[in-house]
């Protein structure tokens, strides 16, 4: 295995001099009379590697095979770079071939369109924008797990196949091995001899069992994927995401507040910290500002209001919106941009909404009418989190269940820790793609994730 | 929110003599004619904080309600202790009650059998023994992102709902929106109806998309959910495990090798450091010298044999096996641990498998009947990791994949990797509950993961 990377090639000056060897991809290839420039790629970073090869140390051969995608060997010298576009080069000793790479090869010099790349999802993490979004996407996957760690959370790996329907979400992926090749539903639906001995499906949230294991370790967190099965063919919507759901004992909803905003701040701090290189290339390329936009958030105190008091602005605004604003509505993206954008000028929490909009498990306030549910806003994006303070209170928890026409029966064991010392307790969820488009300016939510799921759709 | 936790007070020696809030569950609480000790436990970690309260300070009501399991906050001077067993202790100005516990809680204070334990799930997180292995488990996720996040490797979250049988594993959940209650399979079954258009199912592993990320970024490695719908209802099979598998270009068997060592040394010494007190509780109940065992594996040298000479030391040997050895059979966990504990002592990597036993992407010998595939096997366990150099020769892999009668349509992008700039190499998986019991000695795999699911089993 080679030593270094490029990355790390590149942070270390005090290797100039030296001799090193890099195995990596061509980028690009030029060459003159006597000399052979190579552009050397290896995903460590976005930054290439420039060789310079005399071609006396280059065979006839291996000149010609080293054509964009083509992967090789060089052994060099680590020098100071008199060209400006680079600090350091390296002047070949020996280059050998490791694949060569035909002229078919679906990547070549110019530029490709997002469309044309989901078509190569897996050569596409090979081309600027999508190397730079994998390295953001574990950058964040890093700070995500270092936010809760630091604050002495516990990682819980919820289950991904239930036999309950958490949030009475509907739509959801039916996991099955009843043989569907000898299977006739005029005869019955015998899940009996289905895997689990009852209908299953993928879970569309690791919330209730997230309760289970805060009401014992005080403080955890999710971080695993979630399913939901709508047939919507958006820019928006994923088949398949990866969530993040944080849950903590002993916390009502202004603490929920306060740890979704240090939150947020704290992963956008820690992506424009650790990968200037590649929200460089985002800020210029793909969302022209987008380093101020995130800074001026991380400065921002996140404004808090009641969804009363978001209403009353929405309704004394001249702005003529697609869906009429009235005491009760659930605010679509274009309220909650209006709120964020035109009227706070940056991330909003609002507080306290209808009940009758909110899922049943979010605390009950005293007027009876609104829920502890809090939703965070920010500008260009609209709603990025959303969580509430808990129902901790059994006989309450047990009527919202029954006047919502679900069965007491299936959440015995939710229940069960309203009944067992039970504790205030708070959390939020938000998703991970939707916040990786919010840090790279990506507007499709398919070009953020390895390879994505929806309608009609799962290649790869 | 309660700003402390019970593990940063007992930490914080600095923090003798001010004045603390706690907010926790009762563990145990016994009264003298003026005095009442209460043991608190908020999950933090396995040491209760102990709160002395005079009679005066605390209702008659509250006194009764604080039972086994009860939640409460006291505030209180946090002094030195004068028993033996703890370093300080609360002495509390108020006790007031947040969640009573009713006497027919089912954790009171006898021991459990793991049995009755797993059949309240929801619950057992708050005894000794889960919440520990649910510290472990976090801390053992938290090594191995550190691990490979050092060694310069990024995070991929590869695919779980898949078109594709990755390792032609059979046994897979199918996931499908299809009607069931509307559906006859007489007629044939239209999937162009199904979510996706096509057949889908659980993945069994991220291989084959990690592959293609290891040849764009050089080092990647997923950690998520793997499925198997193994009908086997054992204590070392799970349906839903996660799996940790790391892949990495320009590497062959040797670096893989190397890379799987220095990993399970890694965790196993991050684990060591950062656990010391839920790892002193599994080595005094669970597993007699676990901590010695673990250490000695962390100072070993792996061995390094090939299969050959594995089958020739099982051969040689006096023990009479179950299933006989030749050259040729797979090695069962009989001969896996006779290897690593009777023959030599300590860890052992096995490589140069039967090209008939193993996976069809392993990288062919010279020999054309061996392959790279390298298993490392530990005492107690057996196998721990398995992995292999990947065949990057086009002509070769396609070869293999026509003779093992998978098609070849099936692996057009895999075989895209070895078409467009080639590289050697490699990579490994291991099963992450399998080293949680590896490093806590639980038995039974069901104890080690949050929500067990297996044949019959999906509660919760």
């Amino acid at each position: 295995m080679a030593k270094d990377t490029i990355k790390q090639i590149l942070k270390k000056t005090e290797s100039l001099g030296s001799k090193i060897t890099i195995q990596a991809w061509v980028r690009t290839k030029r060459d003159t009379k006597d000399l052979v420039f190579i552009a050397l790629n290896d995903g460590s970073c976005m930054s290439n590697l420039q060789v310079i090869a005399d071609k006396s140390v280059i065979s006839e051969d291996v000149l010609h095979s080293l054509t964009t995608g083509a992967s090789c060997t060089v052994s060099g010298l680590l020098v100071e770079s008199p060209a400006k576009e680079q600090a350091l080069e390296l002047q070949a000793l020996s280059v050998e071939l490791l694949g060569e790479c035909p002229s078919d090869y679906p990547l070549q010099k110019k530029r490709h369109s997002f469309e044309f790349l989901r078509e190569i999802g897996h050569l596409r993490t090979r081309t600027n924008t999508f190397s730079a979004v994998a390295r953001i996407r574990n950058a964040l996957t890093m700070a995500v797990h270092s936010f809760f760690q630091e604050q002495e959370f516990f990682n819980v790996h919820t289950p991904i196949i239930t036999a309950s329907d958490a949030e009475g979400a509907g739509e959801m992926f039916q996991v099955t091995t009843l043989p569907f090749e000898t299977f006739n539903s005029s005869e019955g639906i015998d899940y009996s001899r289905d895997f689990f001995g009852k209908k299953a499906s993928l879970t569309v949230s690791g919330q209730l069992s997230a309760e289970t294991y805060a009401t014992a370790l005080g403080r955890v967190y999710t971080f695993g994927p979630t399913f939901r099965a709508e047939n919507s063919n958006t820019s928006r919507h994923l088949a398949e995401f990866w969530m993040i759901e944080p849950e903590m004992s002993f916390c009502d909803i202004n603490g929920n507040m306060d740890m979704a905003e240090d939150f947020l701040k704290y992963v956008l701090n820690y992506v424009l910290e650790n990968c200037k290189e590649d929200m460089e290339f985002f800020n210029k390329f793909i969302q022209k500002g987008i380093i101020n936009d995130l800074q001026e958030v991380i400065n921002s105190s996140f404004i808090r209001i009641s969804y009363t008091k978001a209403i009353e602005d929405l309704q004394s605004s001249s702005v003529k919106f697609e869906y009429p604003v009235s005491w009760g509505i659930d605010l679509a993206s274009e309220h909650e941009k209006y709120l964020t954008e035109e009227v706070y000028h940056g991330p909003v929490i609002i507080t306290d909404y209808p009940k009758d909009i909110k899922a049943f498990y979010m605390k009950m306030n005293d007027d009876g009418k609104t829920v502890r549910a809090m939703d965070v806003l920010v500008p260009r994006l609209g709603e990025i989190i959303g969580g509430s303070e808990r129902e901790n209170r059994y006989d309450v928890l047990l009527q919202r269940i029954k006047d919502l026409g679900l069965e007491p029966e299936d959440y015995w064991w939710y229940l069960d820790l309203r009944k067992y010392g039970s504790v205030p307790h708070a959390g939020f969820g938000l998703g991970f793609e939707r916040l990786i488009q919010y840090v790279t300016g990506m507007t499709n939510i398919r070009d953020v994730i390895p390879y994505a799921r929806s309608a009609r759709n799962c290649d790869f």
